[in-house]
């Protein structure tokens, strides 16, 4: 069996909207969602202590993201603030698949703006040919 | 019957890859092929007379994206001419679907990079509300 | 007179480079330092009580940059941990001048990466004409 | 001497405005500016024979922004058509000052948005430590 099905509760990352992520509609950039949920991928990963520079520099390997489904509901505005979270769902030997949400902070509430479900695979930084995520890697993930 | 199949050729857009696209992987960041289709579809009805900002100034109206799918197959390097695709697939009284690629000129030859199904909603520029696009627009589209 | 000089400690807001902000030169990219150094300006301000959007909300103005002089003295890589300044040195009735800096975190030591000199006028959000700031706005400031 | 004053007419990029460049003030965002003139250096060299992909492959260096300053006249908007001019002003054995301007299309006439001295270092790709510009390279700049 490759992969491993993953239920652990979401993590979750602070973003806030600032003048650079909006656009002339006055709302956030379609295509900025997908900074932010690489910000709470790689917060997550930090979180297993997995830093990715360091990752490459010791396995000469990098992730790519292989498919994205995006669905936006709602937009953000300057100033907004922002809860966007990474839950992986599947953890396999050369690709895992992470959910993600942006939400919009209302006080306490929360209201959901962007969902994505997003699948990276690993690949050799110098080849991009796909390759087998590190087994100590691994270990960290699940 | 709000939609209409839509069979037409793909309308096509040649990129540059620039140094603001890339990351430090040494290839186009994830997200910006999110720019390359957007600037795509600007081009495609740009192509059929509809500039943006004037469409919003005289209708009240934006296109906003409310669903994308992508896939990533192959990565795009700096100075790499791109040719960018939209070809509209359904195009509805609220909505329209476009069907998009990016791919890699070598000579004569193309290479598919990525590709992607976008589904654009029109709203109203203040309200945000979903509205009913511009008969006029549509006429324009279609 | 239309300028005061302003003397108080300059205002620190932390920044992490994320692989958005990196290009194929394995570095930070050039004109992301400006993104940090607006999102610390937008922070300066925040903490001083002052939130851009209602701001423009209700004096129908917002701030633009005029001049930015930027010296780039080392390079920031992917995971690194920057200090974003930002110190008011001019606050006139239409323009202020703020001075940043963006600075490596080695630890507990900092070594400095980038420096701008940086003047934003307020202007009129629909005619784009210049204005005098706002003398409430003026308060906070200063 | 390690200097050398040019003065050829300034070579002169198309840039096109879209949603990606505009910010929420409904105008580009400051920092694309540095992206456009990125673009038209990018250009200028490639008009020269140099692509900086092959450049680093074969020379082991790449050029970087070392100092730019910055002056903002107008505001561009979505759909704006620039002419976006490059033009050495001095290359020397290590850098090079390129004086640039970012102009807006109307109709044949032009006015000037943003214009912006920058100068650009050769360094070590790996070390990052400063270089000597290849003098192949330096004989097709002059």
């Amino acid at each position: 069996m490759n992969s491993t099905p993953v239920l652990s509760a979401a993590f979750a990352w602070p973003v806030r909207v600032y003048w650079e992520d909006t656009d002339a509609g006055g709302i956030v950039f379609y295509a900025n969602y997908l900074k932010f949920f690489e910000r709470a991928r790689t917060e997550w990963l930090r979180g297993r202590g997995v830093e990715q520079r360091r990752l490459r520099e010791e396995n000469g390997g990098i992730f790519v993201v292989s498919e994205a489904q995006l669905r936006y509901h709602r937009s953000a505005r300057l100033d907004d603030e922002l809860i966007v979270t990474a839950q992986p769902i599947e953890i396999g030997r050369a690709s895992m698949t992470i959910q993600q949400q942006a939400l919009l902070k209302n006080g306490t509430d929360t209201t959901l703006l962007c969902e994505a479900t997003v699948r990276v695979g690993w690949i050799n930084a110098v080849s991009h040919q796909p390759a087998r995520i590190p087994s100590t890697l691994l270990d960290a993930l699940r």
